[in-house]
């Protein structure tokens, strides 16, 4: 199948079974690691670019227990019966090691899978946190060809997958619970930073420990952002981080939920700040994936590979100092000799 | 001068002049960035290693106004009055452009630095974090080559630069103000976490707030600790982070200061931490070093310079996938064509 009828299947398909087989192939294709599908992935990924874009991309992120997936799958199926179209795509740090543990389960989300204008998709799961986030991130402009109105990038970390997650998506949303304790891990971890909305779940639980949460997460929320955190400006015209109190398993606050996403897409698209995030983000991944792809051509070279445990072994017993090894290593890869300070 | 020579002026030299003056040259020599200095730098740091390592090596940091350079001014002549010999360098992220904001100014510390037993040296003022990372870090060797007891390492920053100082010694000490806020923003960047000791200064102009700060910062620290930072296990043999109140302009509290270092050191020595500490120190300095030196290379290669802005346009234009891109310069940068997220 070439290029043209490939993106053909996703962009206008014959019937909506057509276009989720040409999904399926287009994402097994671009988490192929074989060379020779490289480069059919990279012009197929090049071919999507101009059918991508339009689509709301919503990060959802917290701790096991606080209910992400109740949550994220009454979320869809509120917005399918509103008449738009939702993928869900994830981010799970721990699949390569455990086999994944959300969206893993086919079972999950069960009134939601069924649904025409539902597309789910676990994590991949081969590969380091970068290489997940890099399928992930290229799955997410694959079901913006193909029309899907909402991306939902859900995960569960330590903060790192968390990052990459914020670092993908217009919104970065952190589910809470009604517990004063997590707030300081999630500070912890940089991820209340970086949260453009807190959800505390679970609020039917324990009212008064919901509102006591939400007052704590809200003075959190403005100390992190008063020391001008680039995305959280103090002008009307921009969007302020907010705390709301919702029950996923009741579908009690969804629609205030729905509406704090529609503001901020509203700002975000009159003030420009949507459209300079995404340049941003993706000006970043360019030069994480040159990061990443420098290390590994430094570890696979042949006098490097060689030379290694000798010189990390002489760095550790104290005979040569890091800074030597390092520019000895350098040497050794032979073009990489420039001074590292520079 | 030789190396023989140079070491032999920095470990067993004639006079204490005649040391200082090693120290200078040598300092200088491991700044400079020619490429023939270079060679000669990495002679003499691989020469003076034997010598270094009997040193404790303390990270201090605060912010702006907490009174860092009078505490570490009072902690000098305390320890000199001991007997001990004291150097203090710093990292200042904000040197380049400013011209340095701390030990910049040779009037400050004035009755520390006419001191027989204090070496002070200012920030390197050239070359990104990283750059000035690395001239301190060898500064410090010299220092220990030639005995100095005791090297302090001041910072002031926002998160990034005290990282640094956490990366090169076996002690980080946080210099707080008695004031709750400050808390968050120390937790926010990261500060917190690493601390091995949170000082709350000037302690005496309001013992009440500070006696509550350090409630505060206590519970923040052992819910930081709880889960899991390597260097805060929970055995009765290891080191627990602590908070002690201060007083640096009365000089109070200076001796419960030294007693909570020396415990600290006494532990790591015996529980093998401290080793443990200064060998991942060098294995991670080593990899950063390589990581600077291999984008350095590549943002110099020649190809990869004349392709990078039309490649950096077409990507902020949505014409080219971030990936491909990273994908297309690596390609052009001629070895380095390894798998990315291999």
């Amino acid at each position: 199948m070439d290029i043209q009828e490939r993106i053909q299947a996703l962009v206008a398909p014959d019937s909506p079974a057509q276009q989720r087989r040409a999904m399926a192939k287009a994402i097994t294709l671009l988490e192929s690691t074989r060379a020779d599908h490289r480069a059919q992935a990279d012009a197929l990924l090049n071919a999507l670019l101009p059918h991508t874009g339009k689509c709301l991309r919503l990060g959802i992120s917290g701790v096991p227990g606080v209910g992400k997936s109740t949550f994220i799958e009454s979320l869809g199926v509120f917005l399918i019966e509103q008449g738009l179209r939702v993928a869900v795509l994830a981010i799970d740090p721990s699949s390569t090691l455990s086999g994944g543990s959300i969206l893993g389960d086919k079972t999950r989300m069960e009134r939601l899978s069924v649904l025409d204008g539902a597309y789910i998709r676990p994590s991949p799961s081969s590969g380091n946190l970068g290489g997940v986030a890099e399928k992930t991130r290229e799955a997410m402009l694959v079901c913006e060809a193909a029309g899907y109105d909402v991306v939902i990038v859900e995960t569960v970390g330590v903060g790192q997958s968390e990052i990459a997650v914020h670092g993908m998506t217009d919104m970065f949303v952190l589910l809470q619970l009604p517990n004063a304790g997590d707030d300081l891990q999630a500070i912890k971890k940089g991820v209340m930073e970086i949260a453009d909305l807190v959800v505390i779940n679970k609020a039917d639980i324990d009212p008064d420990a919901a509102t006591r949460a939400r007052a704590q997460i809200h003075s959190a929320l403005r100390l992190l952002g008063m020391h001008g955190h680039p995305d959280h400006a103090t002008l009307d015209t921009v969007w302020q981080p907010k705390v709301i109190q919702i029950s996923g398993l009741l579908g009690q606050g969804l629609d205030q939920f729905w509406a704090a996403v529609t503001e901020f897409e509203r700002l975000g698209r009159a003030n420009g700040r949507l459209e300079a995030r995404r340049q941003q983000q993706a000006i970043r991944w360019m030069w994480e994936r040159i990061e990443a792809g420098l290390k590994a051509a430094f570890r696979h070279h042949p006098a490097v590979r060689d030379a290694l445990p000798a010189t990390t072994q002489a760095v550790l017993g104290g005979q040569l100092a890091p800074s030597s090894a390092a520019r000895q290593l350098l040497g050794l890869a032979g073009t990489l000799t420039a001074e590292p300070s520079a």
